[in-house]
């Protein structure tokens, strides 16, 4: 029986993470895993509605402390009825997002310092992800992949916040080498994903991967 | 000019608070008083709609931890957006319920010990009321001023739970002597109603009041 692992990927808005989360998960598919997607904020019939508050440009009168719990409540739901009992049955999860977002957007992007990290120990416990990939790209080189779309609330904040939240990305993956894989987002896609499978091979359960 | 003033009502469900917030309301603006009357959860726009999915009986997957977050991001907004700037102003708050509820029913009720205050800590600040008036009465004394009503996601716990939560509160009157008035709520309306505003003149904003 395979050991369960978390995945989770990370980056700003527009940096190719859905793109090489779904090439991954058919990668993980073809070679027999069992593999379960999931994201945040949402992930559960409650966190989506929770999502749905948090992104919904019409609350702008929304307080950054507000948000930054409606966040935590997501999680806490999804980490306990979704990824904690699929990993223990031994399934992969991979997760758009997880608790480095809300450090590098409220720690760094709302500058609300360590009251981030405080304010969600609560909801993540003991369960981090085992590998992190972060898809690094600065805020001005997205802005292409970003034209067309209908931006969310926090997709419309500042320049300024999105700047801040990309140099958090980068203190977060200083923090924790072991953890997180940075991985230059400029890349072809092709290239990018080979990069994925290439360091998924330092965990046990993807040793000999390709 | 007056000073503003943050007044709050606890108790378990069917202990009487509406009653009583209702007559002092009445009691307070006949004095010339500005009142702004508010709940929680809710309050706001957006703690209206947080409200809608703690309370939600179809929520029954929802760990008690992102219960406690909810309650704390409607919380966070409420006193960000409304009781801060109304105290401020110079105007007396009366909100049905605050932080000493999740500490009731969380902490207490549902036994999650002192993570329910660090968890609030953020969302409160140094916005502490005034004057709590706890409405003390036996959950099995409510349950005929409950009947008929159509029961929310917490009203339908456990006996067990909210006996917990009755307790709790005696925990936290105990604790905070000085700010909690204990009042029993089985005595009459009227009578609460005189022991509220007699307790009331301890503060300097009501000095005189009858």
């Amino acid at each position: 029986m395979n050991n369960g692992c978390f995945i989770t990927f990370e980056g700003i808005d527009g940096s190719g993470k859905s793109t090489q989360i779904s090439l991954l998960e058919k990668k993980l598919r073809d070679a027999g895993y069992d593999v379960l997607l999931t994201r945040e904020p949402g992930g559960t019939e409650i966190g989506e509605k929770i999502r749905s508050i948090i992104l919904d440009p019409s609350n702008e009168e929304m307080d950054q402390m507000t948000e930054a719990y409606l966040y935590a409540s997501s999680r806490a739901q999804l980490v306990r009825q979704v990824i904690v009992p699929a990993v223990n049955e031994g399934r992969i999860v991979i997760c758009d997002r997880f608790v480095d977002s809300s450090i590098a957007y409220q720690a760094y992007g709302r500058q609300m310092g360590e009251t981030i990290e405080l304010l969600n120990s609560f909801a993540v416990g003991e369960c981090l992800p085992d590998i992190t990939f972060l898809l690094r790209i600065e805020p001005e080189n997205t802005r292409s992949r970003m034209e067309g779309r209908e931006l969310d609330r926090i997709e419309m904040a500042s320049d300024d916040f999105h700047y801040r939240t990309f140099l958090g990305y980068d203190q977060i993956a200083a923090a924790n080498p072991d953890r997180v894989v940075v991985i230059d987002g400029r890349d072809s896609v092709e290239h990018i994903h080979e990069l994925i499978m290439i360091n998924l091979q330092r965990l046990d359960e993807f040793d000999g991967i390709r």
